[in-house]
């Protein structure tokens, strides 16, 4: 047994292969198993182990992988968003660079005790905080042809997986990742692998939908052959998935900044909250209140920067008066004050605002209307980022005795349950 | 003016069509709109009146059709499910019969002061109620060949529409409703109409399926024809529509009389909260808990019986245990004792029983396993009764100025509207 942030795990004796789906919404299995498009999960969740838990609100990509890998949520590991305000820099940043990351993985500690891993994640940008540190192999599907030895613990990605590198936006960019871990399986039969896909095909088709349908059989295909040589499957997701839209099919949403700067009024000189960092930050300076969406990253087109979680940092004198306007809205589940936040859905509190809010299962907060570009949405918007998207599956290929099936499981026990449950 | 149940309702100046569509979750008309199967709709959505309200929980039929022609809530109209304990009978029975009704509603008194009516449903089971003392024409699709003047102040439908009877179990069953009503706008031109559709539809098919929007299709036609005949066109739903399955497609079914029989043990004596009714009644009184499903009616082949709303009868020493017990499960939304759930959501105090339960989004209640007969569920179980279901569109087909899109809208606010605020 070793430990990983106050939790313990047996060292895997076959190969594990952990899986996180972006995005999967526990309906697209059964629905996709209702039609009879996913075989195997149909035999497995029969004869395995199925469970319905809850992944870390805010319930976007970047906390959840984080946390799945480090057994602990954002108070431990310190990632609650994929985009932050830097107080001390006064700037709004990315939160992909491994310098945010606060706590060891159980990927790197399971390489540092001499297990072969492997990590492969479908867009880049999780791949650098994923291996943090870790020895093994460590690539995205998004950089796949630029796979080195130096940075990624492997070359000539392309030519044993035999496909191309996927666009960014394209279901093909995830087929990848199970694909790569199939060959990884079959020529290198690492100890324990991660794979982590993109929600492209979730944010565009709801469960049942037959875009759908078809992911879920494709995925179906690889994790009947990962189970076939012989590993330990462990799935779950980062996040659900909902319908965020008007009765019309436009997105629903309430442009927070917009309201703070209708309620709150310009800048009144030395109170401002923040020092201006560029032409940009400079012009929303002028607002006494700074909207942070932490689903922005630089993949925006599928959903527009709109998910149903936002932080906002405020003058001090109105944080009271802004939490109870904000809750009086139609379309907001709930406003909490920094440490009500990080106490209720365990964040670190030193990187979220003086406000968290949430809107409803139907509902998206933006910052400004003019900063979010909306031309790109093809099909109705679906996001996610609130607590109802909170319901993920968790899903095994090794039944588990006594389980006790009425604790609230988290996406972050997988781990736990892969190495210390199945291992026979 | 007029008052009923403490609302003043101006009389309709021009044809006003109020129509409930059974089981709309908004997002059915996102999708089919979206798909560009809902020409009027888009343009209505555009020009007209577009909110999203709340119906009343338990969010069933019956309760909720009552209150859109009472224009209040249960507490005062007295339909709080489909299904009642009768405590004075020890019985459990329908609460189709008018004798349950304690309000009168809008539709008798414009009859009674002077206006033609019509009332059309789609299942006999609300024809009673909907037209108690109400002077005008009223009559079901599922009975429209047996409609006769004496009692339903109409013969010859089916003629008249150019239909035959459809099944029960169909979509027919609302189209007929439809088709039905735009012919007596054609011919006989009454003042208010009230059209109530079945989710036959909706419990089958999800949000942009091909069978959903082939429905609000045909939906859209014929609204689009009772505007063009210069008709107030008001649309809502009596309550939403969520997919109910564990990941593997079965239904996500808490059983609580399984439950509390296993918690509480078999009868005492004399502690019995109810006499034996029937031979059945005898089996199920050795049971120290009676829970109630609402949704229960004698068309269960598409959901079950099988909702998210339940009522239990209590011996009064273990009311408080049970309580914490049920609040303790996974899947369980929220338990309150009567007073609390009577005052909450608005539901007449002496017909409920010592507890309300409502499961989450994705969990319905059961009685017993042995109760329930799943074997004719086709499709995985989609169902409402719960909190989860109680968003509902209202739209109307004229624009409403200074409309307070902030205020918690209401099903039941839907004569309101059409009557009060889109007469010209």
């Amino acid at each position: 047994m070793f430990e990983v942030n106050g939790r313990h795990y047996a060292a895997p004796r076959q190969p594990t292969v952990v899986i996180c789906v972006d995005g999967c919404e526990p309906d697209y299995i059964a629905q996709a198993v209702a039609g009879g498009h996913m075989p195997w999960m149909k035999r497995v969740l029969a004869e395995g182990t199925a469970l319905v838990g809850d992944c870390v609100v805010p319930s976007f990509t970047n906390p959840n992988n984080l946390s799945i890998v480090t057994g602990a949520p954002p108070s431990v590991h310190g990632i609650c968003g994929n985009y932050l305000f830097d107080v001390e820099t006064g700037t709004e940043v990315m939160m992909n660079d491994p310098k945010w990351l606060r706590a060891p993985t159980i990927l790197a500690t399971l390489a540092d005790r001499g297990a072969s891993v492997a990590v492969i994640t479908a867009k880049d940008k999780l791949r650098k905080l994923l291996g943090h540190r870790m020895k093994g192999i460590c690539f995205s599907s998004e950089k796949a042809d630029q796979a080195n030895v130096a940075e990624n613990g492997i070359e000539g990605v392309l030519p044993l997986v035999g496909m191309a590198v996927p666009d960014v936006y394209s279901a093909e960019l995830s087929e990848f990742v199970f694909a790569a871990g199939v060959r990884l399986l079959e020529t290198r039969r690492p100890d324990v692998m991660y794979l982590s896909t993109t929600d492209y095909v979730q944010h565009k088709h709801a469960p049942g939908d037959p875009d759908a349908n078809r992911f879920y059989a494709m995925l179906d295909g690889y994790l009947a052959r990962l189970d076939e040589l012989g590993a330990v499957v462990a799935l779950t997701a980062d996040h659900g998935m909902n319908a965020k839209t008007k009765l019309d099919a436009s997105p629903n949403v309430i442009f927070l900044q917009d309201l703070l700067d209708e309620w709150l009024g310009p800048e009144r000189g030395p109170a401002a909250p923040v020092a201006p960092a560029s032409q940009g930050e400079a012009r929303r300076s002028a607002s006494r209140a700074r909207v942070i969406l932490p689903i922005t990253d630089p993949y925006v087109v599928h959903h527009g920067a709109l998910g149903s979680f936002a932080t906002i940092y405020l003058p001090a004198d109105v944080v009271g008066d802004v939490a109870a306007r904000l809750r009086s809205l139609i379309g907001i589940e709930v406003v909490l004050p920094r440490d009500e936040a990080a106490a209720r859905f365990e964040l670190p509190a030193d990187r979220i605002g003086d406000l968290v809010v949430v809107s409803e299962r139907s509902v998206v907060l933006g910052t400004s209307r003019s900063r979010h570009d909306l031309s790109q949405l093809e099909l109705p918007l679906r996001s996610h980022g609130g607590t109802s998207e909170q319901r993920v599956p968790i899903i095994l290929n090794r039944r588990i005795a006594g389980l006790d099936t009425n604790r609230r499981w988290r996406n972050f026990d997988v781990f736990d349950l892969a190495l210390n449950h199945t291992q026979s």
